[in-house]
């Protein structure tokens, strides 16, 4: 089965706006069994969008766009398709209550603007919004032409009683992600179960930290060739910090493929495997302090908060992590963290020394089992020849005493705080697995 | 001139990575007058990379591609354009030297998987990698087939004197944003300024908060009306938080269209106006707060250290910002921020009393001339009938006194920490531009 993903908004493409849909529906389609197989992004313009369509409609079986639903002129993705396929736009009785019905729960007049998402492709499925007010739109088609179904403006717990689908679908979803994520959880994915026939597909992704990407396939690559003559696909993926080994296989016997593949990867790489899947360090470091009953503060200085956001990211995280404090200037290290005057006058911010006593005067404030220190130059300015940019030292504080690295992230500013957040993360991770 | 971008790469066709090339790029390109017409990302394998590179250079003047070009099994475009294109590949003695002595500068071996990195299309100009190893590569067409340059290995100094283009080009560019993108403005930028026409393009984008996305439109499009028929388009965006207005023209006149447009909305929605173009409220705080000389200080609850990550991540954040404390646990509320025990048991953590406090005690504690202080259920877990998931009360505290708001955010956790990160900011920047 093939999937195109259609994004529009010209935003996208005066790359005002990142691009998020692409990931996450990707992401939850593969996990649904549809592998997308093509994505694209053009203009909000007639010509563009259309053209886009047509050739997405030539070639897969499901094809969803993303944006141009709402009220504003330039959002004109539901007109052009309903052009394009040849379909009236009919008002819909249901939108317009439900769009009335959103701007008297929050006592706001409705704007006129908004009568335009009240008129849908005829034939369409409707899908209201429970976090806005363009609706989501599905329509059928079957021998290349468009199948409808009469009168079809259904809720989601009624797709299951709808006709089976004779070939091929195309799903429209507003842009705004908190719109279209939850339509997509309720509402598509219901009908994508009852519609499209899903294939076998195994994705696991190993996830390493430390250790070059070159060198991670040469130390996997020779154990894992019998299971790609079997089928196994084998990626890299390198990013700030850290390379991902992704193991996927389709069809009968996908399942023990990846497991076998899994099983090489850990043996070879274990070690460095930080997490598996979507798994980001700071729920992996979450999930072990929560386990042993542990707590983590945090003293950062460089990282700016960034370590503690990326934790706090993590539902539940108030269990394991009772605070933190950003000392950027050298008095609110001393004053919070306790930090001596005299080693700041005698080594500056940036040292061991400094981020030995942040570490310790963080983890005996606020009473923790750990706690992590991190003190650098992230940049642009403030490097010297003995500390460049990128200089870092990061130090772990636990019942067992203080420990601190070293290292260089030469990278611009917003890469620094993330790799810098991982390696010490990571060191924390470290720590508690061998505790 | 048509510009497409090709994104390769399995992990973007399973959704395990997020694709932020297109945005960079297309903002780079669109400053440079060239805006991109479409993009689309498709899967590391033969077909779709060569029928996605095919047709692009069927409709395009420009085709650049990422991703594809490095060391291991999966980098597979750079083989896959030099067979589309009928050319051998040939190994670069500049490029094996290069590589060579990037691994002898961090006293490494060079891994041997690195070798097919040496290897380009015959005629193809090579960009050497200043961060990373895989050449970038560009080629030339002519008249529907390729033109070669002989013995093209070119340093970005030597681009001038290529001589020009016949018709269109197709560039190819290392997946590691931290190596395309140097590579592209250092090599990219003025290869296509010597050989690519730009086009006049003037593109502002006004970013507004506190009103919706209709209302947005309504208060303005009567007005721009006139300008619209000169040619001036108009684009609206909705993000968490946040509308951008974003007015646009081509050609002759492009910059009067685009100022008149701009005067318009800034004399209807001034007040709502945080900042232009890309710059982030957290960037507009830092500029004002440095310009009148005065500090912030932060005490954090529910947004985690968001804030100061964001206030951190704008270069030269050290001079206008002494720090901040993320007090997750009630502990630390009342030994960092001074916030009487009282109060936390009468009242619980999320009331206004508390962030009252919590702010009162942060400007205290670091001596700043402001702090904003948060407290709030975050989610998914913590909320009451009461105090619903969402519940935030955000304060200011400055000599005048202290400021508090309530606001319901209803999001999910990550969204919930930006909207309120936005709207904490936003209280500061009325406050500064008001005083």
């Amino acid at each position: 089965m093939k999937v195109e993903l259609v994004n529009t908004g010209s935003e996208l493409m005066l790359g005002r706006v990142l691009n998020t849909h692409q990931q996450w529906l990707c992401r939850r389609l593969a996990d649904l069994g549809h592998v997308v197989t093509r994505q694209v992004a053009v203009a909000d313009s007639g010509n563009e969008i259309q053209q886009a369509v047509r050739e997405a409609l030539s070639r897969a079986d499901l094809v969803i766009t993303t944006g141009g639903l709402g009220p504003t002129s330039d959002d004109l993705t539901r007109e052009l398709i309903a052009e394009l396929l040849g379909k009236k736009l009919i008002e819909n009785k249901d939108v317009l209550a439900h769009i009335k019905n959103y701007f008297a729960k929050s006592n706001r007049l409705r704007p006129a603007k908004t009568d335009v998402e009240t008129f849908v492709p005829e034939g369409a499925i409707v899908f209201l919004n429970q976090n806005g007010t363009a609706p989501g739109l599905a329509m059928k088609i079957g021998d290349g032409r468009w199948e409808m179904e009469v009168g079809e403006q259904i809720t989601p717990s009624a797709i299951s009683h709808l006709p089976s689908a004779i070939s091929k679908w195309l799903v429209m979803l507003p842009g705004p992600p908190r719109e279209l994520r939850p339509m997509f959880d309720d509402s598509i994915v219901p009908l994508l179960k009852r519609e499209l026939a899903a294939e076998i597909f195994v994705c696991r992704t190993l996830r390493t930290s430390g250790i070059g990407e070159s060198r991670v396939q040469e130390s996997v690559e020779a154990d894992l060739q019998p299971l790609v003559k079997r089928g196994l696909e084998i990626g890299y993926c390198a990013r700030p910090g850290a390379v991902d080994v992704r193991l996927t296989a389709s069809g009968t016997g996908a399942e023990k493929i990846v497991r076998d593949g899994e099983d090489i990867v850990q043996k070879t790489l274990g070690a460095n495997i930080y997490g598996l899947d979507d798994e980001e360090i700071e729920q992996v470091v979450v999930r072990l302090l929560t386990g042993q009953k542990k707590t983590l503060a945090l003293a950062e200085s460089c990282t700016g908060g960034n370590i503690a956001h990326r934790v706090t990211n993590v539902p539940g995280a108030s269990v394991v992590f009772p605070g933190g404090v950003v000392s950027y200037a050298n008095d609110a290290k001393e004053k919070f963290l306790g930090v001596h005057s005299e080693t700041l006058k005698q080594h500056g911010a940036v040292n061991e020394t400094v981020a030995r006593e942040m570490a310790l005067g963080a983890r005996e404030k606020f009473g923790a089992d750990f706690a992590i220190a991190v003190t650098g130059i992230a940049g642009p300015g403030g490097g010297t020849p003995d500390k460049p940019v990128g200089t870092v030292f990061i130090a772990l504080a636990s019942s067992a005493g203080v420990e601190v690295k070293k290292f260089l992230n030469p990278w611009d500013r917003e890469t620094f705080k993330q790799v810098t957040a991982q390696q010490a993360l990571e060191m924390l991770r470290t720590k508690l697995i061998s505790s």
